[in-house]
């Protein structure tokens, strides 16, 4: 590759340089839901128009939206746009074309819980209101999706108030793949911390692990940081460990897709050996995730769903064969980090600290 | 990427898929040095011809040869091909010129300490003779050459059948960058234990980390080890902790670009990651390296002079743009991985466990 490897920019088209909203609900309730394609990042800021549960199914599968909370609020708006042509129609069909909607979404990826979460509060309101006319039931949980939109973003803002004070002033951060602003309606999680901890006064570096294979890291969480004018340096994943060892980072803080009821934790590919290598070098290793990441339903992260992906990311990844014909590639999408590795977790409703069931039980008890 | 990313497949063209040697010096004392073109693979085998010391410099310089034991010979060969017009010269012209091309050669790529090896052999072998005429130095140098690289492949031989020893039947091996026949004159450092293993009769399977930023392990180890049949599994180098995690590697074996007087050893960046990670999961960490590639001289890996290759390799590594324009990459081309993490170091003249400096200088001080 290299020198032969002719290698294709970013058209500099400083007009497409603006920011778009990464969900955004267009119109009323015959509307659709407009997404920042995020494949496209960061040569390109276009959006796409979901008109269909389809659409929005696809956009979640082939990660145009993504990060947890942000899966969960296009959800939340994937089940009105699946009710479209169906407001006029008596109530059985809808909630039979409900069921159907709810399906179509909840099998688009398998490991955020956000998703599930988000489709439950849904549900709810649908179950709520058996005798209402259609219509008004699509108005409920159009409410519902801007409810938890909303929520969403209140959600980051508390998160980065609450993690702020744990970042020193100075600090270098290190974080793998996005829970920025691209993975939430709001400010992120991970990077709400750090954006917070700014906004506070503090001077916050930041070292992007790239996060192969999808490249999140160098492709998101660069272009997110540079928008806002945080300073930050990509590294391959494989580079963590030697700039952890040369003293140049002070914590890592990353985000979560799903926390089992003992605080283990899945998260994207990699996530686990920063955890194992934040250990071995002594540095905090923090997850700033909302209550809605948390499953309780499950004892420990072993029983949490980790989605393979296509072996083509890693053989094929950008547009370039990079393996030989017919190899064998192992493509988990997430992995889980066990809750001793992880100094806390931060969440909307305070710091988790020490990482136990009694800890967790007792925060997603308390009232935000 | 995915689906919007149109990924250029190798072009299958079985005749290419025919084993060309990784260094071969074509033709006598007037001949040149030919390489296969790593940078091209997998896709292409394809080899260059290089009658100048610059092709050989670029060609050290760009990749196109790689691996500590490999650049050593070329460069070995380097010195005969910068000498060409010389051979009628006057003595003391040739010797200007060889001190050029020594330099020329020094210059190409400054962390594997086998490139400096194999120019000092050079160096004593022109200085021995001070009086005989300029053809007579360059055929001796040429003999040095070929020396050199016969020495190579039998080094590569005593390093498997001593390391092979060490591995089980059934084991699965991980293993990281390229350390194979692609990195030597013969059958590699690191795989050359597999290949031996495999020799005397055990199953061994590997998985190999890709290696980014240059893909070493999934472009040439996966390419290498498919061709000679070996069960390999590509993985992203952050998946190295989590097939650790699920026990599905026992041991790993790593190459090295140079090892100080202490053990303290360079090698690919991420080798120190995957270091930290073995011994968190308790699995042995093998280095195999000839002893060419110690270096006596730092006391410890401190010394050891890191490359920095361009940020480009990162964030436009693929053919794409993966990052945003102007962000900063850093970039090291290796990492040292501190003696206590290394389980044993496989020489060709035998194992150094525990790797210790007194262990180190009795082996290196035995006659092989």
């Amino acid at each position: 590759m290299h020198a032969d490897w002719d290698s294709t920019a970013c058209r500099n088209e400083a007009a497409e340089r603006v920011s778009a909203p990464v969900i955004e609900w267009v119109g009323e309730l015959d509307g659709s839901l407009r997404l920042l394609d995020q494949t496209l990042l960061p040569c390109e800021t276009k959006s796409i128009e979901c008109r269909t549960v389809e659409q929005v199914v696809e956009a979640i599968r082939s990660l145009r939206v993504r990060g947890a909370p942000a899966i969960g609020v296009a959800a939340a708006y994937g089940v009105v746009v699946g009710l479209r042509e169906f407001m006029m129609a008596d109530r059985s069909q809808l909630n039979e074309r409900l069921n159907e909607v709810l399906q179509l979404l909840a099998e688009s990826r398998p490991t955020a819980v956000n998703l599930f979460w988000a489709l439950d509060r849904q549900r709810r309101i649908a179950e709520r209101s058996t005798s209402a006319a259609s219509v008004d039931v699509v108005k409920a949980l159009l409410a519902e999706a801007r409810a938890i939109e909303r929520d969403d973003r209140a959600m980051c803002m508390a998160i980065g108030r609450h993690g702020a004070e744990l970042l020193n002033d100075g600090d270098t951060i290190l974080t793998h793949c996005n829970a920025g602003g691209l993975a939430t309606a709001g400010d992120g999680t991970a990077l709400a911390v750090i954006y917070a901890a700014i906004a506070a006064g503090k001077t916050i570096r930041v070292f992007a692990d790239e996060t192969r294979p999808l490249l999140q890291g160098s492709r998101l969480t660069a272009w997110e940081l540079s928008q806002r004018g945080v300073p930050v340096t990509v590294i391959c994943d494989s580079m963590a460990a030697t700039v952890m060892r040369q003293r140049r980072v002070q914590a890592v803080i990353v985000g979560a897709d799903r926390i089992a009821a003992n605080g283990d934790t899945a998260n994207k590919i990699g996530t686990y050996s920063v955890a194992c290598l934040a250990r071995t070098h002594g540095l905090p290793f923090y997850v700033a995730a909302p209550s809605s990441t948390f499953d309780l339903s499950l004892a420990s992260g072993e029983q949490i769903p980790i989605e393979e992906r296509s072996p083509s990311e890693i053989t094929h990844g950008f547009g370039r064969q990079t393996a030989p014909d017919g190899v064998a590639a192992y493509n988990p999408a997430f992995d889980v980090t066990p809750a001793e590795l992880i100094s806390a977790i931060i969440t909307e409703r305070g710091v988790i600290k020490p990482v136990t069931v009694a800890a967790i039980q007792a925060m997603l008890a308390s009232h935000p």
